[in-house]
């Protein structure tokens, strides 16, 4: 059993490279449906509950379809994301819009489609209110917890971070909405990025159960959902353990029973917007060995660059990698067993940025030239945040079925593509030859 | 005089904007030939000097064409670059491949276009030989000079970078290109990015000065050129002192004469692969503020994000930034001037993350919504890497001509352009209307 599934073997990865040139990502269908229903097991003792899918983990609307068959909603921050979903299915208020810095027409669009609207400011509830000429009767505010919660690496400390409103604008901010008559109203947070803390969120929601008691008594306001946000991990690295959705659910249940009971007499819904967690695992990177190198260091460089997965080289984060048709040379804890070939290696893209690495100084099966090479944990912020520095094009997406049927959800891009926002009219053009796709 | 020079006033902003739309980034066609011109005159007195702009840097080819009337060469590490060149009208051995990880087909390319290779490894001879079918006549090897030179923060220590061979493989290397047919020889490193420190380039010339005699000792090869790569840095904070053309050119020359002259019969021509010091300072992401808020700090949201420039987000880098018509708050070290209006802000993009941050707590004269924001030195580095997370699209670029005309030379994206890697037709679609541009 090898430390970290990956669903296809090296015969299959070949057939399906003599299709789709390597470098492409691959989503694993079975795996997503399995972890959603899986979270949706644990979570449906909490009234209400729906986790709406970050869009921005994989905004692939094939992937937001399969999301969408589960009854997740989506987390959107722009105007595409919300297209997207709408491609997938997800509409109204399965749409959480929880954006910040908004620009006037994308809250306008949002709110023409039923999308709920989280906003992240006081201000933004004149805006809101002159942008759509009238105020929506739902609305949802971001909160804040500043110095009241600690932080976390990525995520920093909330007292330094843009996001949401203060404790006390939040209560002027509720009182002002119902003014305007707003009717139904929801309060988010979020606070975390990639935490692997289950009593964490428990936490997160006491803070917002809390205020619900305090609001109401406030202000006579009943929420109709407090959404926790998003920022649940996933152990990257040998030794980290995934989070336990049963504990963080009845741990999350047991404050509901404590505060949210006794106070109120209707339920109140219990939101998310998870994304790596949802997809994170059960997305690959699959790129080719092409070359090898050994100078102070070994490396090996493979046809996929960062400008396809920047995490490694943007935050130095720690991705497994595997070798495939190579897998058995490590236990399922990572460890190398012993008499194994191993080495060590940076596996490289052919970025001209020195952190252009997958894996750094990294304990790796000997690996020769043509072996694909295997990065995990991509499924969500992969893709998603790939770029074109260098010229380099982002590849494609790749969709293992359930029926294990492979199809192509996104292409590759092409050199036309990267060029598009050009026009070279203006220029005085060499009349060579364009470059062909391969 | 404001610290920083921007070539526009508020009001050309306004009427700009009244055709383009913010964000966008502007670059100033004169202080561009200028800065070309002044480094041309310092380095003339090198032997067969010439700047190989480091596409990567500003990768528009009205840029490029610009710099090729400056004759400049254009140094390439990917396909695209090289077409990006060849609009420009740069061409042949005005080009530079200094590439890693290469494939195959970029190696037949660039050569099929004349281009001077740059091997990055010992093992891409064998490569190359194998993919061209035959050996070229001029190559050039890139040297990492490992512990013997002492890296800097971005690019990192030289024995820990992915580039060139070692010391012994060079020599390996030439003598084995020699073997194969090659008659013309070029001598390449780059240990740095973003160095202010003049001496620093002069000791990297005499790295490879020293080469040059050794190589022509053991086996007579008698170098063409050498190539100190890019790596000169821009000074973006108050307090930093700009590189001195002048001083490194004639600290060069002086070794060159001591080391070169009385060793050879014949010249060494003096190459660079610089972008930043190149573009940088003269192109500007021009930004509105959309909104302000005030939590456990002040913010300022502008229309751009980190989509559009990487550097502040990515690396922590700091970008000077003004508003257009409150230059004259600070004086020419960038200090406010007593009685001025300062505010301290962070000053943000709509990204939801919270690393998209232009400034972070940073003294700035008082902005109102509505206000030009100005991220200086943005002009390279800049569109280049940006990127499309939480369905941001990147914007354009204009250029002011000498001539005081502006012109576009990249429109922003479409969301037509974000969607067009994907086939919605697999998607059992919402039948509504599309997200309309503005």
């Amino acid at each position: 059993m090898p430390f970290k599934p990956f669903p296809l073997t090296k015969n299959q990865l070949e057939t399906i490279a003599q299709t789709y040139e390597t470098p492409f990502y691959i989503y694993d269908e079975k795996a997503i449906r399995s972890n959603a229903e899986k979270l949706k097991a644990a979570f449906s003792i909490l009234p209400g509950f729906k986790e709406y899918y970050a869009v921005k983990g994989c905004p692939n609307p094939y992937i937001l379809k399969i999301l969408r068959d589960e009854d997740f909603g989506g987390d959107c921050s722009s105007l595409p994301e919300i297209f997207l979903c709408e491609k997938a299915g997800i509409l109204g208020e399965n749409v959480m819009f929880t954006s910040n810095e908004t620009p006037a027409k994308e809250y306008v669009y949002a709110n023409a489609r039923g999308a709920i609207l989280n906003l992240d400011d006081i201000t933004h509830i004149d805006f809101v209110n002159e942008a759509l000429k009238g105020f929506p009767e739902l609305i949802c505010f971001r909160y804040n917890p500043g110095p009241l919660k600690k932080g976390n690496a990525i995520i920093g400390n909330p007292e330094e971070a843009k996001y949401g409103l203060t404790r006390d604008q939040l209560f002027e901010a509720y009182a002002k909405a119902k003014k305007l008559g707003a009717k139904r109203f929801g309060l988010h947070t979020m606070v975390a990025s990639n935490e692997l803390g289950n009593d964490y969120f428990i936490e997160t929601a006491r803070i917002l159960y809390e205020l619900a008691v305090e609001l109401k008594h406030k202000l006579d306001i009943t929420l109709e959902f407090i959404n926790m946000g998003g920022g649940i991990g996933i152990p990257y690295k040998p030794g980290e353990k995934s989070v336990d959705y049963e504990y963080i659910a009845k741990g999350i249940k047991k404050i509901y029973d404590q505060i949210i009971v006794p106070n109120f007499d209707t339920e109140i819904k219990f939101f998310m917007e998870c994304s790596r967690v949802i997809t994170g695992p059960y997305g690959w990177l699959v790129t080719r060995a092409i070359h090898e190198k050994h100078i102070y260091r070994d490396y090996i460089g493979v046809d996929a660059t960062m400008a396809d997965l920047m995490r490694p080289g943007m935050y130095g984060a720690y991705h497994h990698v595997s070798v495939a048709g190579k897998e058995n040379v490590t236990d399922e804890n990572g460890n190398f067993i012993d008499g194994s070939d191993s080495h060590v290696y940076d596996v490289v893209g052919s970025l001209c940025e020195n952190c252009d690495k997958f894996a750094v100084q990294r304990k790796l099966p000997k690996i020769e030239v043509g072996d694909f090479v295997i990065v995990h944990d991509a499924g969500a912020h992969g893709r998603a945040m790939g770029f074109n520095y260098n010229g380099k094009l982002r590849c494609g997406e790749l969709l293992l079925r359930s029926t294990n049927k492979i199809v192509q959800i996104r292409r590759k891009e092409t050199y036309d593509d990267y060029f598009a926002t050009l026009d070279f009219k203006g220029l005085a053009t060499f009349s060579g030859a364009e470059p062909k796709e391969k």
